[in-house]
């Protein structure tokens, strides 16, 4: 299967850098999560994949083919993203039937059952919906396109907890059933944390961390204690954030430790969550 | 101070009912969150109270005096919503300038505190930011404008969670400087818990809840025991919803009733988070 590589792409608006010299590749059949604070730059690089902006320079290569004026990888990549691609007066079955012109094989099956689920009424103009109902729209039709590569650019605006949920749930059932590959770009990190296989992060115009979520996690830590402890077991380590109360401490470092080791009788050393070592790695004052 | 009346207020599109015969008051000077599923009127409700469209039946009142074609009423209410209420090519400092220019005395100092603080560049075109830094930019007019109302749909509609959180602690700072009524209609209800003094859950058309949050969450439990000794607990009791795993039992109900008396040995009465009794109330099968 097809693999889309980002090869040194810098991309600027004005003076203004938005992405430096980034470089990763997309693999066929994985999850990933595109995770960045507000404005790093998170929807231009899904922009810039698919082919609706260009790069300042370097190149994305779709089965090492430019997809830049590419209709073989345009077929394969799908991108739900709050800038609407479809005319006004839409209706939700023409959103579906849109997809299946371009892509082809639409799963009308699945959309249907998600619409009936969902509680969307197919007749209904996508301008018309509410927030939330306009995005499972366009989250249903990103679900059932016959497309490898699927990018969904804040999946879950606006939409309520229980319809989080359900979509979640949808995802990883159409993921089993058919492997391709998701890049999720979201704010709720905690929510995705179980459906991500590969983390990306976006900051200050580079990636910070590209790697399995596993990796990551598995090297995310906070340890605590008596501040004066603390501050000699860590005192080697690249800390990211830190925070004290009273005569505690606790600092939190993204760095192969060997977290058995580090621990005493009064310093605790525990794993992070993906929500709390994202803030970390890219806020840390802020923990 | 003013209050706001909605008295009997029905809206249908064609035959579809929104809003059947709602009321309720709201009050100078209080954290309202207006709460509901994705589709369930929460924005057809703020843009009936913001005379942005019209009620079927039912009248809304500000001070007495209905809202429609009222600019005393007007000059006291201001709505931020996902609607853009501002032309194209509109840059951030033209927002603020246009708030001044309508409601008067326009807070620019800490509309310039809060760009700086969320890194906004005041001279940058609003449609040029990303989802989440549009959001902020509306945000901050929103906190700034001399108005005596102010509804908040989505508040924090693609926000990263450092964001998120500078905005509840911000909103709680210029409400204590200057009490004024905010209406937050948000899915991530875990995070406006504790701001919020009112609460109104809108579902099935109707103001299912319409009460102080304490007196709500006082009333809200979760009772788990073993499955026969549930059932016997609450067989009189409207239960909301309930899960069970192995012979263990859980059921949620609203219902002012004496933890104390009900617990046993082996069956807990817990209190609910808001997260948990909106959901109970509004889609028990979910629990």
């Amino acid at each position: 299967m097809a693999t889309i590589k980002i090869k040194q792409v810098t991309k600027r608006f004005g003076r203004h850098v938005i992405l430096d010299n980034v470089t990763t590749t997309l693999e066929a059949g994985k999850i990933y999560g595109l995770l960045g604070r507000n404005g790093a730059g998170k929807s231009t690089l899904l922009n810039l994949i698919n082919d609706r902006n260009f790069a300042t320079s370097g190149e994305i290569l779709f089965d090492g083919e430019p997809i830049n004026n590419n209709p073989a990888a345009r077929q394969q990549m799908y991108l739900m993203s709050e800038t609407n691609m479809y005319p006004k007066r839409t209706r939700v079955k023409e959103l579906f039937k849109a997809a299946d012109r371009g892509y082809g094989d639409f799963d009308f099956t699945l959309a249907h059952r998600l619409t009936n689920e969902f509680g969307i009424d197919e007749n209904s103009m996508v301008d018309n919906l509410s927030t939330g109902l306009t995005t499972i729209a366009k989250l249903i039709t990103a679900l059932c396109v016959k497309a490898d590569f699927i990018f969904l650019d804040e999946p879950t605006l606006g939409l309520d907890a229980s319809h989080r949920e359900m979509f979640y749930r949808e995802l990883l059932k159409t993921y089993e059933r058919r492997p391709r590959t998701f890049v999720l770009s979201t704010h709720l990190i905690s929510e995705v944390q179980n459906l991500i296989e590969h983390v990306i992060i976006l900051d200050n115009r580079e990636f910070k961390v590209d790697q399995p979520s596993e990796e990551l996690l598995a090297q995310a830590f906070a340890i605590s204690g008596p501040t004066a402890e603390v501050d000699a077991i860590t005192k080697e380590l690249p800390i990211l954030g830190s925070h004290e109360i009273g005569h505690i401490k606790t600092v939190y470092v993204v760095q192969p430790i060997d977290a058995m080791q580090l621990a005493t009788s009064s310093v605790t050393v525990k794993h992070l969550d993906l929500q709390t070592t994202f803030i970390a790695l890219t806020d840390g004052k802020e923990l």
